[in-house]
């Protein structure tokens, strides 16, 4: 019997060893990373082409950056022969889960796995705004020190005693930031879901309506997925119902905030500072925002680690395995996980 | 009966108004801070210069810039009248206490009241160190990112789980240290005193030799007081002891490390990445830890707040008035609590 056909897209960096022990199993190929989407198109039908006999297929965000999202399109052009698309990421919002759906073609995640590293970013990012370290790091790196004396570090920034921190979207990255928060004092943590938890999976957090969370939180946590939903959640309306001189942190999407929004409310005051890990239109950031010492703003580094990419990398092989041999992935998307033709996998 | 009289050295940032009430009961003087060293004796015996009575003395850092260390010839020259010294900061290096000792003049510092402000730009700075945040930071701001692609961040960095952190000094900031790392799911906090603390003063950590230390911390947290026993306790030679890649966090006092050996040791790499509050020539700073990108350095930020400065401050004024009134500081320094003569008061 020939073995499943497994199509690699993107970078292997830390899981070379166990992509080695999965081609035991599965033929393993790979196309011309730089295709555009017409090229791609044509690569899937072509019979000489092992990518159109695929039957699983494994994404990265990076990967063939020319194709642009994987909507209705990408999904109707896969082959009949794909079961399952396993994406390296927690956020798969370049794929447009419903289309896939209506193909019968599993999508996975890496969820769980990226809690830890994007949540420590998080505790960076807030401690960062809160204390105005981005000025101070500026100054320090361009010689200022001795001329501009105490004053190197920008204006006095704020301890998190008596603050609250509001988190926007409580699921595991919020509760893994609210863990590395608390012992940082903040008097209380409040967070915001469409539903409240029950208690025993509140962590000593309070639940409050939005409006609530928006009026009386010192630091506002975004942790909201992006999906049609929550795009541009924070706007220019939202940020009139804050506190004058919040601070706001983002380690989801950059999307989930209207950007050009944000940059008007830094602009005005009405935000105090930012940490950012995230941005609309990454790697393109608007250029104020580069600009402002009072934005403290990483290229989108949150689970950059070699420890969580590995276990990540690995995570993906593992999904691709569990479908080439089972048919069934091990991590299905939330929005897929309750349909008839899933349930009978 | 006329008030007593109070020397006050430094700017007031956010305590006026406590001033303003002790105003009430002391007389409070000041003299022009630029004064040299000579000038500074002059006005001391000047019987038309106030500050010639005064009973106790407040200082700060940054107060009187041109007259250097406060040594035994400063100790020496301050009037008869003086009972005590009253220093903003915990760490109180620029006075030597001993000289001090010797005249019966108390020297207050004000301890715990900047343990969570330190502790809280410790934890920043050891996420920023081990996390490669700088490299991302400095990319960002540059404008690098879409060129760089996902090597904005620059190396992958190292999530904290599995590492070790070793403290160097296990006292209040210590704690406050270990209390915030904790939840960063570090597999183990050690730390070295040369005296073992009780275990339920140890909060979860092991007490382990200071080689041990060295050999086995993937993170190193300099938390150390500077004194004749500590300066450059970090050197060369302990460089050597540490494991390859160590990250290096210090927000102690710089001395405490040898610059010139950091720098060697950051070059060679045995020290991958840093994150510095303090420096040995503070605030001028070896250009190469400017430069590297592996630095994350801040211009002495750590009490950097307005709630942490202004605690500070009153808590200065709350010693200096029980100077006044009673005769006797409420936080007197470590070193004279057993002085007989300190006891008698």
């Amino acid at each position: 019997m020939s073995k499943p056909i497994v199509l690699r897209l993107g970078d292997v960096l830390f899981a070379q060893k166990v992509w080695d022990q999965f081609e035991e199993v599965a033929e393993v190929v790979t196309i011309d990373e730089t295709v555009s989407r017409e090229e791609f198109f044509k690569l899937l039908k072509d019979p000489k082409c092992k990518a159109s006999q695929a039957k699983v297929i494994t994404h990265t965000v990076q990967s063939l950056p020319n194709v642009g999202k994987w909507d209705k399109e990408v999904a109707d052009h896969l082959p009949d022969s794909v079961i399952a698309v396993c994406h390296n990421g927690a956020g798969y919002d370049q794929i447009e889960v419903e289309h896939f759906n209506k193909r019968h073609i599993q999508v996975s995640n890496t969820p769980k796995l990226v809690n830890h590293a994007t949540a420590d970013t998080h505790t960076f990012l807030v401690l960062g705004a809160l204390r105005n370290y981005s000025y101070g790091y500026r100054n320090f790196m361009a010689g200022k020190w001795p001329e501009l004396g105490e004053d190197a570090g920008g204006p006095f920034g704020h301890d998190p005693e008596g603050k609250v921190v509001g988190i926007l979207g409580f699921g595991n990255i919020g509760h893994s930031i609210a863990k590395r928060l608390r012992p940082h004092l903040f008097s209380k943590i409040i967070y915001y879901n469409r539903k409240r938890l029950p208690a025993e999976e509140e962590d000593g957090c309070e639940w409050v309506p939005l409006d609530e969370l928006l009026a009386t939180a010192d630091v506002i946590s975004v942790s909201l997925p992006l999906n049609p939903a929550t795009r541009h959640f924070v706007n220019a309306e939202t940020f009139k119902k804050m506190k004058d001189g919040v601070v706001i942190v983002n380690t989801a999407r950059g999307a989930v905030i209207d950007e050009r929004a944000l940059v008007d409310a830094l602009k005005s005051g009405k935000v105090r500072s930012a940490g950012l890990d995230v941005f609309e239109y990454e790697p393109q950031v608007t250029k104020e925002l580069m600009e402002m010492p009072q934005v403290l703003g990483l290229p989108h580094m949150g689970t950059h680690t070699i420890e969580s990419r590995q276990n990540m990398e690995e995570f993906v092989i593992a999904n691709a395995r569990s479908a080439a041999e089972k048919g069934k992935v091990l991590s299905i998307v939330p929005e897929l996980k309750d349909e008839d033709w899933v349930k009978k996998l």
